[in-house]
């Protein structure tokens, strides 16, 4: 498995996050990525605070960054997208093909979740405010619509371009976790048959189980039951 | 100029939009791209009501989509940045440099955009709504967040990455052009000034007056003053 302290590709992870959380931050698409392409990698790890000089590696405050040599990033699209130039597996050299894998994780991250993340937050962040309760419903309509039409794209065909997964799969698929806390995805049974072909793929496993094993190794005293 | 009747590359643009969106219809960022590039182009033009083909195209039934020949692509960021990659003038040769450009992309469409977009579905298309009302001032200081951490980010910065103008600019330039109607760029002088640099190109006009062109000659009877 990849995770190797003397790699030369480093990311950023957090050291732990709630329960809610955890299977879902943003590191786990470049882990991913880093997994199906073979390529060894090693975490760096941040608490929820982090340090001010983080800001110019990564403007936002977020995970994750890259970093392999001089090579500096961040932004999980850019980083799954430089992970894919290094390996064929995750990205067709043609340029017809390769540009259709991008297109599907520019519309993962900016078509679809936007609306996805609008519900994780009327349910998980702000599920006590008056505002997200008048919301609720008008949003899920929303990202209703838009798992609609990628179900509808999809129709019987094993990933987004076929039978050939890529970083377009990847970067849809995690984002549609983030409804794991509803039955969205599971209403419309191609969708989440999509989701599951993609959870069931040996270098998402590995993935997940290192992101996981951090937060058991740092959970704080007094959340586990 | 580069719209052209018989250009090889095509893209899809609004027939017709109300007056608030006019300038901000995202197929103004590939042709803003296009016209960086010198490339031509033609605008095939859709109305409100999209033909069920289209979903074939643009499975989120937007714009624009790009056709080149063999390349058919959606998504504004896969566009420019395939137009990015046929010209050395929005995109630098080497890759960590052409990362970080990339990378720009995908933060103003995912990291700044949802942010901003909130900003304008509760101030344009849900003006009325009591959530909205609830929920407005929030959502404007996630907004203000974003905006001051790429004001800190950019200090005095020409572009994004210095002094080299790239498709991280041009997608950035655009996407916070979504809060015109506010004044929460104004307060922040140097990003204000980063977004007046952007649209003082020549290849942005020549892009904004295509767009507006079409609308005004498309514009419905009892419109207009």
């Amino acid at each position: 498995m990849p995770m190797n302290p003397n790699a030369q590709i480093e990311i950023t992870a957090f050291r732990w996050v709630p329960e809610f959380a955890q299977g879902l931050v943003r590191d786990l698409r470049a882990r991913w990525a880093l997994e199906e392409a073979g390529l060894d990698y090693w975490a760096r790890l941040l608490g929820q605070e982090r340090p001010p000089e983080y800001l110019k590696e990564q403007p936002f405050d977020q995970v994750p960054i890259l970093n392999d040599g001089e090579v500096r990033l961040f932004e999980s699209g850019a980083i799954i997208q430089y992970i894919a130039e290094k390996s064929e597996a995750l990205l067709p050299r043609e340029t017809a093909e390769k540009y259709r894998a991008i297109g599907w994780t520019y519309a993962a991250l900016n078509s679809v979740e936007p609306a996805l993340m609008n519900v994780v937050l009327i349910d998980v962040f702000y599920a006590g405010e008056e505002w997200a309760k008048l919301r609720r419903e008008g949003a899920r309509d929303f990202a209703k619509l838009k798992l609609k039409r990628i179900s509808d794209w999809l129709g019987d065909k094993e990933w987004l371009e076929g039978d050939r997964f890529t970083i377009g799969d990847l970067m849809m698929v995690t984002t549609l976790r983030f409804l794991r806390h509803t039955d969205l995805v599971a209403q419309l049974p191609n969708l989440d048959a999509f989701v599951k072909r993609g959870e069931a793929r040996p270098a998402f496993q590995r993935a997940l189980q290192d992101q996981l094993a951090t937060f058991r190794e740092h959970e704080p005293e007094g959340v586990a039951a």
